[in-house]
């Protein structure tokens, strides 16, 4: 039988990369997004269901999972994608945007795992996957809200990690330390460049670290390019 | 001239041990907590003025600055002490506890050194201070909570002493990895047994780093004892 | 045309799946070890070529590379899995098996990823992958002699991962952090209980990564079962 | 009763300092190096005892601590200060020069910690300290021969922090990463211009740590200058 995709904060870039890949697996895929008049084209390409959701939004998330269940049935793998990248040196940043910041990366991660995690524990397996950044294990100056939430994310997906791994549910973190190429590919279209990060590539990995035998499983993973110093 | 410090969500234990000794190396001290009535006898012993502040309220956090800048000066040194510890398995816990523990770990941690860092950019120097715990770097099950926001308050630190430090302010993270031991010792008194992390000991730590020479400033710094393992 | 995969330090375990797994992809294989008579069995079911090697040696290592590049020609994938596991309480040691444990481990390493480097530097493209351990990123007590080469091998797959992705090579360093389950398994044999790592998943990543496309490089990777707290 | 120090791998910059700061607290120095003779001033002023040996050679450090102990007797506090900083290009370097390099860094400092261990064993107490750089935990490109010596040394530092400290022993591990300012300072002289470390100030963190209580230890500290980016 088919396995079930839900990508949260599903947009251009990785998501639609991974929506393709994932199609192409044969999984029924569904796409998460507060708004999803953008995903229309994505959605045909890839036979998805788009479901509008405000992922930091307890109600909205819980009505997201409903859907899905309803539509498809519990999902086997997770992405969560969202985050949003506001910036700037300490003493001009308005405490309401920090805030907000949190909520939209890191609350959002953690309503959309915990959610995915009280299916999974039903269906008795699963994989939540959380898409992290270079932010997410070091700190630039003039990153305080965005670090904030990605360290936060990351130690949400290394507590379940822990937490959920000998429960049968494979949850990863996966650093994207640099840029990611994000023009809307059609397939078949030339690649990007390869000094930024071809979003294919990173559905691939998803994907491979998706299909890891559970002996031999990956919590943290990090990719960048070969022209990336670090 | 006497040095200002402020300690940020005062109580027994590890905040009582700083104030005590600070005040001891002449400093003039401030202790803020939401409530103060506990902090009565401390702020006696040590000659501090006490605060009644909500660090999680940016407005509160203000006024706290208002008031020490007003009766003592711009602090020489802020350490920033609050933590919730809330608690739970992933499928139990409450996304309102959840967010609220977030709000009381990491954005006071924020708005703490937000407004810290805007008084020592205009006095030109200053040491801002976080306590940390095992969950900053290491999240286990059942953390997730406590783990988001301690790893963000790592985050935070991590950004602002990369940002600040080339402008004179001292940025660091402590992490207490261990228990401390708590009992509100009176001065004289005979120390706890050292298999917890006695908190006198600690604010030694915490003033030699506050006295390191800037040529040679530490941004983190692990404290556990002798008999804990890691 | 086929890759060519060279596998040193090879033995049951991993190194056995590793061959069946790049044999299975069409790529032709090379072994090499001190005493090549147990690698027959093995040698025949891959159609590999057998080398006998002291990696510690520096030119018994030139041999190997010269031997192999007249067989079959530059390696595109080089694993270097030499590692000696001696342990003991730091006053028991024998230094002279501290000395050799560093040069099994870690002298090997660097002599097998420098011949590698200069002959995939000639041709241009190729992967060095590195078998890690626990020990590599957490040194446990009894653990020195094992800890100190297996930390220094990180250490020497982080800068050549670092000095050679822009140079279109790809090293990668792979921590396997937990028990293999070590039984010498023949084709379609039921796989050994997944509470230690199946050296055929472990083997599926370490192709996996080697497969990456540029763009999204891996330089490390910890592998772990299900049931492992970590 | 005076503690007893041995500085092995003194020389100008931090060993000098250490010597000078603590033979100020009191403590009986021992300066420990291949050349003695440069160390004639520096011992004279520290009123410390010289001992010439090659750390690298097992008898030569044996002999080393049988000299200090029928001098002074154990010591409290032991630093190790050896390193050999070999560099270049993967394709370029020379296999010997590699391996004296983990000599001169690595083996030197495992034999320095045993022979120190054992008798701190039978003392019952003592502070074995490394020094560790930039390259103990960030391995850069053409780094190899540097970077491997000094992550093994940290995979030392941090085997023996978890096996000795319930046996009283403090081991602590100190990534210095910047440039010492390195001029031969006379005592009262002016300080170096503070975008380098000031060794002095670095030999007042040691200090520190070996005073620390041992119910609240530190494992490892980085020390940089305020102006470093990291």
């Amino acid at each position: 039988m088919a396995e079930n995709a839900l990508i949260v904060g599903a947009g251009k870039g990785l998501s639609a990369s991974l929506a393709r890949r994932l199609a192409r697996e044969g999984m029924n895929v569904a796409l998460a997004a507060r708004n999803i008049e953008k995903l229309a084209d994505l959605a045909q390409e890839t036979n998805a269901r788009r479901y509008a959701c405000d992922a930091s939004d307890a109600s909205s998330v819980t009505k997201l999972f409903e859907g899905v269940e309803a539509d498809v049935g519990v999902p086997d793998l997770v992405v969560c994608n969202v985050a949003n990248r506001y910036r700037g040196p300490i003493d001009e940043l308005d405490p309401a945007q920090v805030r907000r910041s949190y909520e939209i990366t890191a609350l959002s991660a953690f309503l959309v795992a915990q959610r995915a995690a009280k299916s999974m524990l039903r269906s008795g397996h699963g994989s939540i996957f959380f898409t992290g950044a270079t932010a997410s294990v070091k700190a630039l100056p003039h990153s305080v809200p965005f670090s904030m939430p990605k360290f936060a994310v990351r130690g949400l997906a290394q507590a379940l990690a822990r937490e959920l791994a000998p429960r049968n549910i494979h949850v990863a973190h996966f650093i994207i330390d640099g840029g990611i190429a994000t023009s809307w590919k059609t397939p078949g279209e030339a690649g990007p460049a390869d000094k930024w990060l071809d979003p294919d590539a990173i559905a691939d990995t998803y994907l491979q670290i998706h299909r890891q035998h559970r002996s031999a499983w990956t919590w943290e993973i990090e990719l960048r390019p070969w022209t990336e110093s670090f």
